[in-house]
């Protein structure tokens, strides 16, 4: 017997499967991860102890965690090969396209042969991918080959010190280090669903993690905080921003970075990343696109009760930090991969392979007419 | 309100979404791609018209079909950046990690801007994938640079001549066209699950066929046809089959190519292919692989109740052609991915988010212990 609610509505308030790894929205508008909120997570830990939570199910000790940073920091490198492959990619690639491409390659060069090896190629993705896109960003913009072995503390050091040539302030580090949890786990969302999708068919990691960062390139998945930065970057002071931001609303334009498909009054992780935009802004020395940002807050929820989501403050604080608009994305892949490696762990020890059906609405059946009689 | 029926069971039964492009198992056990009956178009038509037909709806008119090929023959060459990434993949890579890759990096090369080109850029997947295939497979086995353009007709003809050096016999081209046209479309099996969920998020095309690639290369979805070459290629007589086989029955083992995750009674592409097989088979001169295939097809029925899905004598024709084992999962690339942009064009049409939700399975809530604290 088929369900014909399901029919069309993208899955919405569906189970499709059991997760340990995440809740969103219950108990008030929580967001956790194995059972700790993400505000107490984002204040006192570590995005690598975060990635280990995700991974193995409970916090790390001290000796695991230097254990597990000292893997991570020993996998930055990349193979010749890959490297070549990333010389290929143009300057003009959209850099969600470089992810896809990088993980896919690695795959080829070093494959998942047993489920067996999941914590050491989850490992290696986890360091390597802000070497991939960083020596691709280098390469193809200045024409320079990078060395992307660092000796930084954690992923986000490493990010930004490949991006800049310079090690980071520490106001900096907490800052990615805090994103990077952020946006770690967020249960059933569509580049999870992918992956788990593909993990049902019992295929190695890496076709797993690349077919999610195709879904979340996506602008209705992964795209948000880019088309903040692009909504803020042309505001020039609160009185303008609510000015533009009404002539949108008028205009039935779409506002990125509002609201959540699932979070009903607030997003749990808008808060903890607005008080990083503004101690940036401070620390920047013009607080222009925080007060924006400030002002279009009040302005969506005075005008349409919609409240920002992850991505808005995270426009003004990557920019803030330097990076570059179009690198915005690739980060939360850099996160992300802690949760979707996880949660194909998950799929991987319980599985049942993912095949929906559908309702068919297309023509009866029909006779085959001869080519000479095809209209 | 959540239906708690579907957690775990892999959405089994359950409606997704719609469809105008395929029935499987409808009216009898049958399978329809726009309403005609996959016999009927096996015997009556080209593959190329069967992916006209589920690009645009319609089987195209003599017009029609000599355009549709010309623009399919003008895309076989591939760019000087895509020759090199495929030179770095290694001879051992996972052939269905090549297509991974290839489409990843055509993603970036030629990117689909906006789903205008979306027909442009689905021809160029079909015209490009024997190419890129076979590219690498020449130059990494022979070290070989191939010349991809070939002036053969049909899509089945190009890869059996890149892969052989000469153009294929009549046969033989037959055999390929029929292939193709079985393989080309399934409803919501995983891979295309993968690229509508993917596409759901209105990411690219290129996303959306790599990460089907990615779940067709699971050994529970489109390896099936190779596990059934390396089952039959040992076994010496039907005699022998049948000794192999009962003692695979009696130790419990899994036997790949036979039954189906909808088909009940019989699946209709078997007997069209098992015809294919014969007539390959009385060519070629030995015809062991068949007859113990047929052994195997009485045996698994008369213990088992199970039938030979698509892919079982796909392994004996496939062989007979002198076509290598581990390329045999590719060719579904090759033909699914007229199913798979299809899938992606529908669900562009009428889209909705697919995302949905989860059980939680995990800990209550619970706080953050101190590092030095934890066990």
């Amino acid at each position: 017997m088929v369900d014909k609610a399901l029919g069309g509505a993208g899955l919405r308030g569906q189970v499709a499967g059991e997760t340990a790894l995440c809740t969103v929205g219950k108990s008030g508008s929580g967001l956790t991860y194995c059972g700790y909120d993400i505000a107490e997570l984002a204040e006192k830990v570590s995005f690598e102890e975060v990635a280990y939570l995700l991974a193995h199910g409970e916090l790390p000790n001290q000796q695991q965690l230097n254990d597990y940073r000292g893997r991570l920091q020993a996998k930055r490198g990349l193979p010749q090969a890959l490297k070549d492959v990333l010389e290929r990619i143009p300057a003009d690639a959209h850099p969600m396209d470089v992810m896809r491409t990088g993980c896919s390659m690695l795959g080829n060069l070093e494959t998942e042969e047993s489920f067996a090896q999941a914590d050491d190629s989850i490992e290696r993705l986890l360091a390597a991918f802000p070497s991939m896109l960083l020596y691709w960003y280098h390469f193809s913009h200045n024409g320079k080959r990078i060395d992307t072995e660092t000796d930084d503390e954690s992923i986000g050091s490493h990010f930004l010190h490949l991006l800049h040539g310079e090690k980071p302030s520490q106001l900096h580090a907490d800052v990615m280090n805090t994103s990077l949890i952020l946006y770690a786990e967020h249960e059933f969302n569509a580049s999870t669903f992918t992956a788990r999708v593909c993990a049902s068919t019992l295929s190695d990691i890496h076709s797993c993690v690349t077919g999610a960062i195709g879904s979340l390139r996506g602008p209705l998945h992964g795209g948000a905080n880019e088309a903040a930065m692009e909504l803020i970057e042309d505001m020039q002071s609160p009185a303008d921003a609510e000015k533009k931001l009404m002539d949108m609303l008028a205009n039935k334009a779409k506002i990125m970075g509002f609201g959540h498909a699932i979070y009903r009054e607030f997003d749990p992780r808008n808060a903890i990343i607005k008080r990083w935009s503004e101690k940036l802004a401070q620390e920047y020395g013009d607080s222009r696109l925080y007060d924006v940002s400030v002002r279009c807050e009040e302005v969506m929820w005075r005008e349409k009760k919609l409240f920002p989501n992850a991505d808005f403050f995270h426009a003004s604080a990557y920019h803030y930090m330097g990076i570059p608009t179009k690198l915005f994305t690739p980060i939360f892949v850099m996160s992300r991969v802690s949760g979707w490696t996880a949660h194909v762990k998950e799929q991987r020890a319980n599985n049942r392979i993912i095949r929906p059906s559908a309702d068919y609405t297309g023509p009866g059946p029909r006779k085959v007419p001869a080519l000479s009689e095809r209209k």
